[in-house]
């Protein structure tokens, strides 16, 4: 690989894509992607006794399905990236625990997924193994209960609140294949400009998508339109309204191309998500599910997927802290 | 980089660890080690309103710090891969924010600090820049407060229980230098052997490590004598008598050159400190200070660097969940 511009990879072999999965909860199966997943569930539990065992069995079923799909047997994977939103991660360590895979957990909040993308691709170009893996999970349940209130609460929930997917994805990375092709990776800096309300995630993150978008342009001497697709991964209606404004009085016009998937998982007008949806699953699931399908069927030939996360917790909320945002970006070509 | 056997990397460019950095608490500073840290608290608040801002405030300063004694200037950081204890990192993510260095946020648990070495010098063998840090922290307040209970009940503790490490590491990771080098490493395996006691992560953690160490010298074909030392990350005393027993029993004899950061940290005797020391900082600043200055000094020539991580949370202790462990582990030579 190669470093160009101030914090872009170029992969001299780009790394395939060779097969993604995707299990998401019931509201997100009514919602318009319902036909890209490939497992939708019937209820928030899974068959299981908590929301976090729930949270654990889907990354295992992601997991098995995108074995299954890529037909890669589980030997043959030389790493496993993963994290979610619970504490210390535990959907990811005791949903893989199972696998005989090592394990290297990574903790980016909603950005996770792409992370796992990122660091996948370099190690596969740097020459660590033939396929590794990129995990992750979130739950609407053990979310709210984590980071806000107790669900019984019934509490309202304002205009900006987005509505943390029930899903996980994975996807497997090959050193050798036919594409689609991870071509390009630009690492985010923490990006924070003091946003306080941990019920307006989206403002909080944007300014990072910003900031990886128009850096990794300016890295790459690309244009907005030289992709066909630039989707941050849980920006919502009011974070994706900020990016295009603010990335328009930096001179980049991305409306023609610009598109967020906390904004294309939820029916806005019918499932009164507000804001839209996010977690780590949002990114992980529209990419896998939808964005993976066009890809495949050459709808979309290239794409900027650039997932946000929000580095705080309910601690540091609760101790008048500000949110930093950090935001990772791949570069997905046929 | 070349993968031998099943789960190790060979470098070919062994990384250079340029230079390391620690800072650590009080009772830190009243142990056998004191002598070898940069920096030594006199308080566990180091001028902050809380544990969880004191913790952000010592990674900061390690990073700081370790930037000072490299000479190595803040924006030649190609990337910075840190974690931590707190739920979602947040002890990295604000002690981190005003380095303008693209960020990698991982989780592994209390082998965070060897996780970061391996990522890094993945990352710079495979030619994604010149230089990257791997950071950590823990702390002993925070920790207590988040995983057992509030620190103003006193509540006894068992004597299996470790005392997590007030403090906080970081290292310069160089792709060109003249060493200590990190030439091989191996990334380790969830191994969950149903231990549930969180008083007793020694024993949860202690399966991880001897995996680990058993696979990395069948795929290298060392003997445990090629190693001047091979070093856990905080399993302490118990933890460590176990890894002695059952790699005796699959006959590899470790004691020559065997032990543990957390058995180093503190006076058994004198500290009250239980079975020892344990936290992502405790492999972190025991390395960072003592074992760096003893491969500087080629008192150690060859060293194994093992740190153990326990994947679980109070909640899943809560929900009678075991507790997942994993170990990676790096060769580090003159």
């Amino acid at each position: 690989m190669k470093k160009i511009g101030n914090q872009t990879f170029k992969l001299d072999n780009p790394v395939t894509i060779l097969e993604t999965a995707s299990i998401v909860g019931k509201k997100e199966a009514d919602g318009p992607l319902a036909k890209y997943f490939d497992v939708c569930l019937e209820d928030e539990f899974f068959g299981e006794k908590t929301w976090e065992k729930a949270e654990s069995k889907m990354i295992k079923t992601s997991i098995e399905t995108v074995l299954k799909k890529s037909k890669v047997p589980v030997s043959s994977i030389d790493f496993l990236f993963a994290g979610d939103l619970l504490n210390q991660c535990i959907s990811s360590s005791f949903g893989i625990r199972d696998f005989e895979i090592p394990f290297l957990g990574i903790f980016g909040a909603c950005s996770t997924f792409v992370e796992g993308l990122l660091l996948g691709s370099l190690l596969l170009d740097g020459g660590a193994g033939n396929y590794g893996i990129a995990a992750t999970s979130s739950h609407f349940c053990s979310a709210e209960k984590q980071f806000r209130f107790p669900l019984e609460l019934g509490n309202q929930r304002p205009p900006t609140s987005q509505w943390t997917v029930t899903g996980s994805a994975a996807a497997v990375l090959a050193k050798d294949g036919l594409g689609p092709y991870i071509t390009h990776l630009t690492p985010g800096k923490i990006v924070d400009k003091g946003i306080k309300d941990a019920n307006n995630m989206g403002s909080a993150m944007a300014p990072a998508a910003i900031s990886t978008i128009i850096t990794h342009l300016k890295d790459t001497g690309r244009s907005p339109t030289y992709y066909d697709a630039i989707i941050t991964g849980d920006l919502g209606h009011i974070g994706k309204g900020i990016v295009l404004e603010l990335s328009k009085a930096e001179g980049y016009q991305l409306n023609s191309v610009y598109n967020d998937c906390g904004v294309l998982m939820f029916d806005k007008d019918k499932q009164d998500t507000h804001s839209g949806g996010s977690g780590c699953a949002c990114c992980g699931t529209v990419f896998s599910g939808y964005f993976y399908n066009q890809l495949k069927q050459k709808k979309i030939k290239r794409m900027l997927l650039v997932a946000t996360g929000a580095l705080m917790n309910s601690t540091s909320s609760q101790q008048g802290e500000s949110i930093p945002g950090i935001a990772h970006a791949v570069s997905i070509e046929l």
